[in-house]
């Protein structure tokens, strides 16, 4: 499934796309060239950071049972590094794992090209 | 005090600056414009983490004694979202708080033109 | 200042004390002894993690206006172990950064008996 | 499996059990009694971050190679406070998700005894 929303200008900057979206989970992708890069020549944590609360955010919006896509905002984020990405393509899975009327609670988990774990994170959100 | 290393891509992309960075500490600014909008019209939490995580990471890598500029990366950072930027300015202070000789320990804080605290992150980072 | 609230019943087992209680803070201590240690002979992180929470969620019950205590419950709570405590007191000071009317964000830094910052949390609770 | 620990002074005062302990993995059980309960007569947060913050130590420290269990102590931990638990039965699974020789990261999910999620975390860790 794919909710489709016209994306946001730092979504556009940062380049990355919603590859899958549904009640209960996103699936972000994003394709790394040279503008990710930190001064150290690997993905800056700020790219990690957007896409894995991207996929927080997104995970909780849409209702499972009217479709509806509600307006959500992070209220906060907790982002581990775990490794060093390789390759030149990132996939974040998030999904909501609970939550009620007004707060709901996600998961993100962030894959590189070669399927390994490189960061994760958990949020909250509210409901806007 | 202002330790002067050339931007990496990502931060040239973001377009933020380093206004201050010493032993200790490290003050982030930056201007906000259309680009760093999210669909909602408000600054993205990307922008808000990447300049967070930037003031945690630079405030711990000057040596106090030798001035020696070490290289650094974030292990994990928890970000809150406060409240929502006024005006168009983002002023980020980075300080150390605690550590040793592989890991340290910092906080930052987020203030917009109004001098409004608007988000703030604990992260960890490791000599690298 | 200080509210005066019934402790509850795991507040008396882990033994701590509000020594300070008030519109935007509230400091807690400890007098730790041999019931508070780990495997390895030093506190237990779920004691600070206990007295960090307890902190940060004090320091937005008390309304500022009214010096009503209103009931607070934590959404979720950052916790970095900075240093091991020295000393068998440790003392934590909580203050509400932000917040409206849901919600709130604290911070809560934990000293040892000889000053030393040795953890600190960032808490986001919403009132209950 | 399970590797066998004496228990600390803290485990026995909150009353959590290892259920079960290898290689990148623990789960801790707890039978909830009044001890801890908080003011308002629910599981003090202090509990359940306790019990979350052994499942992520704890699931790093069996070397799946020799078996050897080493120390480990926390860095940070996030924990979110998702539901109130029903039941009097905390069950809480821990995993290591990555990490290499000095530091590893962990999950750890919190279950109530009707099986709904009530809590998570993530944590850091470093070998001692």
């Amino acid at each position: 499934m794919k909710v489709t929303v016209e994306p946001g200008a730092f979504q556009k900057l940062i380049g990355y796309e919603v590859a899958e979206w549904g009640a209960g989970y996103a699936i972000i992708e994003l394709i790394l060239d040279s503008r990710h890069l930190n001064r150290y020549g690997n993905p800056h944590g700020g790219v990690l950071m957007t896409l894995l609360d991207a996929a927080c955010t997104r995970s909780g919006t849409v209702d499972p049972e009217t479709g509806e896509n509600k307006k959500a905002a992070t209220v906060n984020v907790a982002t581990s590094f775990i490794a060093i990405a390789q390759g030149d393509k990132i996939r974040v899975k998030g999904r909501k794992v609970g939550g009620g009327r007004r707060l709901f609670f996600a998961e993100a988990h962030a894959y590189d090209a070669e399927g390994h774990l490189i960061a994760s994170a958990t949020g909250t959100c509210r409901y806007t």
